[in-house]
């Protein structure tokens, strides 16, 4: 894992279906953007608001649509390991090139017990690699540097994806593997915002939720001198001000993002409908047309 | 809803099956015990960690028998609607006498989202009563006032179940509850320690996880004078002091008092084996034999 | 210490000066109400907004006032241990009957440096009674309840305030203040709405911020019985009501809260002026006039 | 305010004194390292523990030790308006070159009461400069950046240190003093582990409490190309593993860290005494003696 690897949104009917259509189109314009790999089914992806039945649809679509043109990587974000185990099946079924699991939720969880978890989905992953997916947002709990090392030592996982906005404990990461010649092991950013500072100080990657209204972007960002790093990120930075558009006090942080991301994508003509996963509230139309000054700047249309 | 409805844990073999004998049992010990009503499925009951078919053995098993006794409710705990849904219409095939369904979780939800939950799984519930579970340590989210009792008003949920720690919060609940004049909603408390306190400013029973170990106590707690409450509660105060016998720098919260409940179970002959589910790390055999002076001390043998 | 003892606001001038009038006119209020004691300069006694002068000010007025008919306790509450001290000399130079003291905080603080704090301001206080202040909301620490006990058991302390709002955990200091035999050792709840609760299970008496407003109201609480105090706990809660009636888009919820019991005193006649101690946005007059129902409902006129 | 402005720790003889002469040391150390300035009386110069009277020894000191080398900045941090204002007098009368203040704290705040604050401070302060000391982690609010840009617009503040950790906050403030055209206003990093990143997209120096230890490794850092700079960041990450070394189950957070700076400065022959101030515990023998290893490491002898 490496690079640009976009955490896909799965595009909705009006009547709360996959669309199916629309995500092909999305696919088309990540791969027209230059993207490493994709990731469908994660947070950005509302993978834990759909049912088994529309997990599956999602991800024969994606791998379909996608063809072995890029890696293919899989949420399989449950509560425990009996339940994530059920999901790593079915990913595997439908052929993908990597599962991302997070740590156990809702029930409060120790580093020993989140050891056995990871420990136990590799062995169902067997030769698919599986990525720890480090969210203490949604989770509650950081991943420690620790047992990230540990478990990367033990082949147990192939990298981490790193959400927790926690630079500092980014870097050591990443000087822990260089220390631990750990050189396969893959350190991916999930921000947005610090992606040009967290490839200078050594990450391999980003999977940025904004990369699936700009993923070219990300692509040229990912690609600059870091001079011209700079420049990209902070037009990124101000085209993330997006998820700030919908009024907080009718709906949730991740309706909001999430609504701003499919709106945009909605305007840009990729999908046919902006709506998010029920129950969340969606934006509407003033929120959806107050997006387009934003994309103008950032130079989308 | 009303009087000591306990959560009940989920006997597990040492294969991490549902232990059905076990669990038959377990039902006897609060049959006996007196009982009002059992939870099975809730935080207590491992929901979470427990795949759809053990799910599906453990209602069978409880509502085949209790036997109409007393009525069973069913945990529905998941991460958004569609999938609290199917929950739903499982346990509703099983022939449970009630719902109980926490906000969604994972995703950061608003009170306008919630509501939309709660509306939606009452629909599908139907002629079954639907309770508000209201654990923000688990959820992330405490249960507005004002919603819980705007959607008493609707008639969409029967009653809440209050695991917030938070006795202003439950007391204003009470006083609201008698200012709109809703007198068949019911207002359970999670506590195992302010009970006399909750009952005495009028919430309507209790749902205590040590209730597991000690049914006897907390009907006899539910039914006393304000002075025999007091020493009982006491008494069961110290008796949950179970829950610190395990060692929290290797394991967590969660499987330390789960771990104590299902150990003290085990020592006093309920059930066969004290494992706590996948991948939570169980109490060891010092751990278990520390308990017994605490029962003991508490009058159960 | 037993019984009701207010923490006393601190009147200003509309050129924010102790107005030394209307502080000697609440501490009237309070005699007539019939209270056990005042607390000066705690939390409600904008104690930390203040000069060093304005404390001895607030101070003097206060011991000469009371003129000994009940116990004056002053609040030393400041960052660390030689800054609190030098609080302790002017109160004692003042002669207060006993200091109330927070443990260190602005530095992240541990339990051993907690007890060194408490054990040199005991010897610094000599003769005159110490107590612990428990309000982590504000200090960021909870004081555990084993350095409670052992700092009671070494005679360090008095007593405690706990304004915690952990129930639970006021009730287990109760009980183990029992268990070790410490009859002397005082312990008062800060709360406001869960009195008549902890009354019953074995606090001493109540600090509450209200009882600015509502002495007598407090005092009956105090000395009635379970059914009365019942009735009485509810009137004060709906009471309470008047920190809630400022915007809080606007100011802090300190100023909220103090300025509403500024306000009601105000209103009452007892002091000239309802201003908070700068930089406190103040309430409004829309504001102010707002109060006058809860009042006149919770029959203060 | 630009380059290295290490935030100086105050060494105390074993009585707990200042210690004059180990502070006059200390200066000259920084001064040979190439610091831009000094600022005393900080969170690391545990301006919160001292007297008003030790806290006068340490302006004096320190503005004659320095005798105009670089600017002198001097920690004003205190509870509320009145008690700062009380130290900018002092500060200003020792002849200090700036003044450094946080927002309010114990009492909750607003930023309309904090922006109150700071336009009194700068009343005060006259024609010295007011810059504020942004680290909610001992406050327990963050300053808006919008309130930041505001109070730079009005002339109330000529700079921020922001020690809050989040560094994607720290970037916009510097987008946004861009756009508004406040070329003057400073911006500094308190972070001792992201200054390469930070200086990268434009911060203006920083304020690092490592930079006691080594201010020449941090002068190099601010001078250097950004792969020489990326080098150096490491080589001080691995040094500020000092911070660990204390054992945290008898000590508070803020008394390993600063322990830890004054102890190297103490292996080091800066310092005579590597006390930190009551009621701190202080580091034993064995882990002053574990901190010369990571000295060593560092290149400091």
């Amino acid at each position: 894992m490496t690079g640009v690897v976009p955490p896909l949104v799965t595009p909705l009917t009006p009547s709360y279906d996959v669309d199916t259509g629309s995500l092909a189109r999305l696919i088309q314009y990540q791969l027209t953007g230059g993207v490493n790999g994709v990731f469908v089914l994660g947070t950005s992806g509302e993978g834990t608001f759909l049912t088994d039945e529309q997990r599956q649809v999602v991800l024969e679509t994606v791998v379909g649509e996608v063809s072995g043109q890029v890696p293919v990587l899989a949420g399989v974000i449950d509560t425990s390991t009996a339940r994530v185990g059920a999901h790593v099946s079915a990913a595997l079924k439908a052929g993908v090139d990597g599962l991302v699991a997070t740590a156990p939720f809702y029930a409060a969880t120790h580093p020993a017990e989140i050891e056995r978890h990871f420990t136990r989905l590799a062995a169902l992953a067997g030769e698919t690699p599986l990525y720890a997916y480090d969210i203490p947002v949604r989770v509650g709990t950081k991943l420690p540097t620790a047992l990230v090392i540990s478990l990367a030592k033990a082949g147990v996982i192939a990298g981490v994806k790193d959400s927790s906005g926690q630079e500092p404990s980014l870097r050591r990461l990443v000087m822990e593997r260089r220390e631990a010649g750990l050189n396969e092991f893959a350190i991916m950013t999930g921000s947005e915002v610090a992606v040009d500072s967290a490839l200078a100080f050594g990450v391999d990657g980003v999977v940025p939720g904004l990369g699936n209204v700009d993923p070219a972007g990300y692509v040229r960002l990912f690609g600059a001198s870091s001079a011209e790093a700079w420049d990209e990120q902070e037009r990124l930075i101000r085209l993330f001000d997006i998820v700030d558009v919908a009024d907080r006090s009718r709906m949730g942080a991740s309706s909001a993002a999430l609504g701003a991301f499919k709106a945009a994508l909605y305007l840009l003509g990729v999908i046919d409908c902006p709506i998010t996963a029920y129950p969340s509230v969606p934006l509407d139309e003033e929120e959806i047309a107050a997006l387009r000054p934003l994309l103008d700047e950032a130079g989308l249309h």
